[in-house]
C-alpha cells in the first residue's frame, strides 16, 4: 500500500499523459480536481496487486465520452463514484477496490478519486496499459470478464445499469449512445470481478509505471537535462523521429477524432513520418511502411520538455519527438490483437512489434 | 377475473386500434402473435382493478420504438417479458400483475402476452386511455409514480435498467436513444407500483372499453348495419366529418411521423377539415379553428367498416369518418394537460373539450 500526495500526483499525471499515446483525455482537469480533493483531506491509497485477496470485489472505473467535451464541460465530480455505487446496488455487494480502465490521461486519475470518495483503495494496475478509445479494449473483457452488469452515471443525476449484452462491443455501443444523450461525458463502473480474476486479467503496476516515467521526466527537467532522453530511459522506448509537425489532417467520424499527422525531421527511419490517429496514435509510417503499430505505444511529446501532446492539440509547427514503446505482453496475444491490433481499427496491417530500446517498464516493475 | 380467448382478442385488437387515434403501433402483428400464443396454450387472464390488492406489485409494460419498424422487423417475442424479469431482478421483487402502457394498437396486446409468459394476470386498465408517442405521457408518471427504475430489453438479448432520472421526460430520452441503438424497437417494464398506486393513477377498465368498442363494430358489420354508427354509440363519440382524404403531407422529424391531413366531405363543422398528427392524431381544424384537441381522441376509421387507419397508412382518396371522443377525466386535469395537452406537442392552442355525443365508455364502465 502506498499513497499519492500532490507531488506523486504530478508525476503520475505526466506519466499517464505520455502513456496515453495521444488519448485518454486531457489529464489537466482531472489533475486539478484531484489536487483539490487532496487539499480537502482525501487520501488516495494504492494497493499492489499482490495485496489484493483472491475473493476481494474489484470494479473497473473510468470516464466515457469525447475528450474534447470533457475539457470544455465541467463535470459534477462524482460520476465515477455514483456509477460504482449504482453497480454495487444492482449486484448487492460492496467493492473492496477500484481498478482504472486505462492508464492514460485523465482516466488514470478519475478512478482514484472515485475510490477515495468510496473510502476504498485503487489497485496499481489497469485494463489497457495505455489508452484506447473503446470499452471492449480492456484486458478484463479480452480475458473473459463478462461485459455485464456495467453502470453509467452522468452530471444530471442520471444513472443506468446495462444488465445483459452479447459482447463487450455491444456494451460499448449502448454506453456510447447513452453517453451522447447524457451530454457527451459520463462515468462508468464495469467488469466487477474477484481479486483472482483481476490478477489474471489486469496489466499490473501501471500507476507505478506512470509515476516512474513522470518522475524521470520531471527530474531531467529540474536539472536541465534532456527530458526526451530521460523518457526513453524510463520506458525502454526508442526515438522514432525528432522533428516538426508539417501537416495535420483531421476528420471526425463515428464519434472519434481521426486524422493523419505528417512530420519532418530525423531519425532511424529517415526524415519523414506519417502517423494515423483515432483519438490515440495508431500507426507510424516511414515511406509508407508501418514502423510502429497499435497496440505498441506511439507517444508524441514536445522535444524541449517531453510534454505529452494529445491528438486534439496537435498543430502545425510543433517541435516534437515521437517515441515508440513496446506494449505489455498481455496486449500482444492473438486474442488481444483481435480486439486492439491494427485490424480492429480497420487497418489491413499486421502488428509489427517494436524492438525495445531498453528494458521495458512492464518488465522492470513486474 | 376474465379471460381473453381468440374471439375476445379480435374485439380488443379492433377496439384498441380505434382508441389508438392513429398510433400505438399497428395491432395486426401483435394480434397474430397473441393468437399463436393462445394456440400454444397460453392463458390471458384479466384482473379488474378492484381485484388488485393494495400491496400487490404491478408493473407497466409496452413496446417502445417506431411503429414503422415494428411492422417490418419481426420481434424475438419476449422483449416485454424479459424487461419485466430484468426489473424484477433489479428490485428484488416478483410482480403480481402487469398493466399496459397504453390501450392503443399493438401496445395493448404485448403486455398481455408478457403477463402470460410470466404467469401473472393483466390489469384491466392502462396509462393513457388511448395512445401517445412518449413514455412520460402515462398517467402513472403524471400522478407521481417515480420514473425509475425502468427496464428495457431487445431482440438481441440486450437488457438495461435505468436507475435514476430527474424526470419521466429524461427517462423517455434515454430509453429512446437506447431503443434506436437496439435496432428501433424494444420492450419496456416501468412504473413498478403497489396496487393502491395503480388504482390511484391508472385509467381503469380500458381493455373492457376496447373490447366493448370492438364487439359493437364487429356486431354491426356482421348484420350489415352501419359500423360507424355502432362505433359512435359504443364510445359516446361524435362524428366530426365523413368524407374523403384529399391530401396527406408528411414530414419526419425528431423520430416521429408528423404530418397534416386534409379532408373533404360533410359534417357538423362544414365540409372541410385539417388534422395535424405526430404518430397520433392531435388537432382537428375546421376553417383553421380547432374543433378537437389532444388529449381528446380523434379517430380516423374507414366509413364502410369503421376499420381504424393508423397515421402511417393514411393516403389520398380513402373514404373515412373522423370520430371525436372525449378523453378520460384523468387526462384533462391541469397536471395532465401540461404533459399531454396541445402545448406539450408544441401547439399554441388551448385544450377544448369535445361535447360528448353520448355516454362515454369511461363512465359507463366505471
Amino acid at each position: 500500500m502506498w499513497e499519492i500526495d500532490a507531488d506523486v500526483l504530478e508525476s503520475i499525471s505526466l506519466g499517464a499523459g505520455i502513456l496515453g499515446t495521444g488519448g485518454g483525455g486531457n489529464p489537466y482537469v482531472a489533475k486539478v480536481w484531484a489536487r483539490g480533493e487532496l487539499e480537502r483531506g482525501a487520501r488516495f491509497q494504492i494497493l499492489d496487486p499482490t495485496e489484493v485477496s483472491d475473493d476481494a470485489w474489484i470494479v473497473g472505473s473510468g470516464g466515457i465520452g469525447a475528450p474534447t467535451v470533457s475539457v470544455e464541460k465541467l463535470r459534477r465530480g462524482d460520476e465515477e463514484y455514483r456509477a460504482l455505487r449504482t453497480l454495487e446496488g444492482h449486484l448487492g455487494v460492496r467493492f473492496d477496490g477500484v481498478v482504472p480502465m486505462e492508464v492514460g490521461g485523465g482516466n488514470s486519475i478519475r478512478p482514484i478519486i472515485a475510490a477515495a470518495q468510496a473510502g476504498i483503495p485503487t489497485v496499481d494496475a489497469d485494463g489497457m496499459g495505455r489508452a484506447f478509445p473503446e470499452l471492449q479494449m480492456v484486458t478484463f473483457f479480452i480475458y473473459g470478464v463478462p461485459p455485464c452488469p456495467a453502470a453509467i452515471a452522468d452530471d444530471k443525476g442520471e444513472e443506468a445499469v446495462f444488465t445483459a449484452a452479447p459482447s463487450p462491443q455491444r456494451l460499448e455501443r449502448m454506453a456510447r449512445v447513452l453517453t451522447i444523450e447524457m451530454g457527451g461525458t459520463a462515468g462508468m463502473a464495469f467488469a466487477a470481478m474477484r481479486g483472482d480474476e483481476l490478477k489474471r486479467t489486469a496489466i499490473p503496476r501501471t500507476l507505478s509505471v506512470a509515476r516512474v516515467v513522470g518522475e524521470a521526466v520531471r527530474a531531467a527537467r529540474a536539472r536541465n537535462a534532456d527530458a526526451v532522453d530521460a523518457l526513453l530511459a524510463a520506458t525502454g522506448g526508442s526515438l522514432l523521429l525528432a522533428g516538426k509537425i508539417v501537416d495535420v489532417e483531421r476528420r471526425t467520424g463515428g464519434g472519434f477524432a481521426r486524422g493523419t499527422l505528417t512530420l519532418a525531421g530525423s531519425g532511424p527511419y529517415g526524415g519523414a513520418m506519417r502517423i494515423d490517429f483515432q483519438n490515440e496514435n495508431l500507426i507510424a509510417y516511414a515511406d509508407d511502411v508501418p514502423i510502429a503499430t497499435v497496440p505498441d505505444l506511439i507517444c508524441i511529446v514536445s522535444t524541449d520538455a517531453a510534454e505529452p501532446i494529445t491528438t486534439e492539440l496537435l498543430r502545425y509547427g510543433q517541435r516534437v519527438s515521437v517515441v515508440g514503446i513496446r506494449c505489455h505482453p498481455l496486449l500482444a496475444t492473438p486474442e488481444a490483437l483481435a480486439v486492439v491490433g491494427p485490424g480492429a481499427f480497420g487497418y489491413d496491417v499486421a502488428y509489427r512489434p517494436l524492438d525495445p530500446g531498453g528494458p521495458l517498464p512492464w518488465t522492470t516493475l513486474a
